[in-house]
């Protein structure tokens, strides 16, 4: 039997997000990129972005707009999405998040489709002072970079833990939140008040949720991340008047590449897949 | 023109808060206390801990549910209080969180009452495993720790700021968020993984806030308080088997009383009070 790695990515169709889904789908990894609205995820770029390298290799793209929480969790109801084959074949529909896992296992009997990877890349910014962010922004900041990321977290670990009895306990399972050096002690910027909690807060939980899950075999980590160049995210930023990266530059934070940043959150977890056997090639 | 400090404390119906407004009050300070409901306000107990020891003196309890955010913010609709005067008067009635300060300077020309401290002291915590936690429980514990206090800190700010412009910039102005160890890098509490993502936000916010307020005179910290013996909050950890004195003896925490816990966030406030002549004897 083939065991084929599941990866869900958050926050998959621009910036990190999509370099992420890009690296993972060129080293055989299947991949389920979630996106705010059917607009973003139907991005013909992205598509090219997700790469076919195995004949078994599939990807599904849905929308969730995690602004929306908690009504997107509560509800259990299905999201419109696209789904991609290695032959080609192409098909849009409404799916349920985890629906991957037993629609793909029923199709092959020699293939079986594990839930492998989390990595909440989801976020927006912040460029107001505190007094002049209003609380439905302050609500949108808290629902996409930090309670849905942990809605996602606790459904994800749930189907990690069914999988881990059917599959065994060895194989690679990591959950992967994506933080920022903002949400970090020491690093305070102004205009970014509620952004920066809300990392911080991700951070901190992340780093109580290992403590609480590493006995299942489940590797949790926060990434806080600097600036990067060549994200909408710093230059929307820069356009508004933060110099993110000379702020950076000042504290002594490194400024890098969307190619540098990927690698610094996947590395552990394509080592991992290799020595596994369930990737080739070299990381 | 005899001036009149007034400090607005979350959480004052019990623990650390209504131990804060007993000193504050035992030094003269007026203190608006926010409890989460009529029926937690009205207790005989918290009313004989509000002191009156000069005769202007005046206190006001608030009944606002922080669970309840945003709606409590954006209604801008009055909540059910009792005020107390140094004569023994008392008035339940309706008010909105800051008329106290248009009310009690309309009732004497000699006097006049300003904004000068919030204490974001509310708080609840978590016994759960995050995947044992729901999106209401996540909800609620943002609501109470998180965002309710940014709340309080915009709308303080706001009246500071204005406060500033009649009554002069050397006043002692503080802005105290009480967060906890469990928000600090290096301190996981399997458990507390929400609890300690809202407090590590409330740190992080708290430190950028400052960044933005402090040009006002506005001075804003966060104290990371240690486990407090003598709480209902440690209690109920304690009774559900959360041994969360334990757990800060082997980190090397301190375990406090409340007493040193109140000592420990209103003293640098207190001194300033003393230095500006605005309340008399020692801190």
């Amino acid at each position: 039997m083939k065991l084929e790695p599941v990866a869900i990515v958050t926050g998959a169709t621009r910036g990190i997000g999509k370099s992420i889904v890009e690296r993972l789908s060129l080293h055989g990894v299947n991949c389920v990129g979630i996106g705010s609205s059917m607009r973003s995820i139907s991005n013909e770029e992205l598509r090219r972005s997700m790469k076919h390298v195995s004949k078994n290799q599939r990807h599904r793209l849905l929308a969730i707009d995690f602004s929306e929480w908690p009504t997107w969790v509560d509800s259990k109801r299905e999201f419109q999405g696209i789904e991609y084959c290695a032959n080609g074949r192409e098909e849009v529909g409404d799916f349920k998040i985890f629906d991957m896992l037993k629609s793909w296992n029923s199709q092959d009997k020699e293939v079986r489709y594990y839930l492998s990877l989390l990595i909440n890349c989801a976020g927006i910014t912040q460029e107001s002072l505190s007094i002049r962010t209003d609380s439905a922004e302050m609500k949108n900041i808290m629902n996409i970079n930090l309670l849905s990321p942990v809605s996602m977290c606790n459904l994800t670990i749930k189907n990690m833990i069914k999988d881990r009895k059917t599959i065994g306990a060895d194989k690679p399972r990591y959950i992967l939140n994506v933080s920022s050096v903002l949400g970090k002690p020491k690093v305070y910027l102004p205009g970014t008040s509620l952004y920066s909690a809300s990392k911080a807060g991700l951070g901190q939980y992340s780093n109580v949720l290992e403590q609480e899950v590493s006995k299942y075999g489940i590797i949790t980590k926060s990434v806080q991340l600097g600036p990067i160049q060549d994200t909408d995210m710093v230059q929307n930023l820069k356009s508004n008047g933060i110099q993110l990266d000379e702020f950076a530059k000042r504290l002594g934070i490194p400024v890098s590449t969307k190619a540098e940043a990927t690698r610094l959150i996947l590395d552990e977890y394509l080592e991992k897949l290799l020595e596994s056997g369930q990737v080739s090639g070299t990381v």
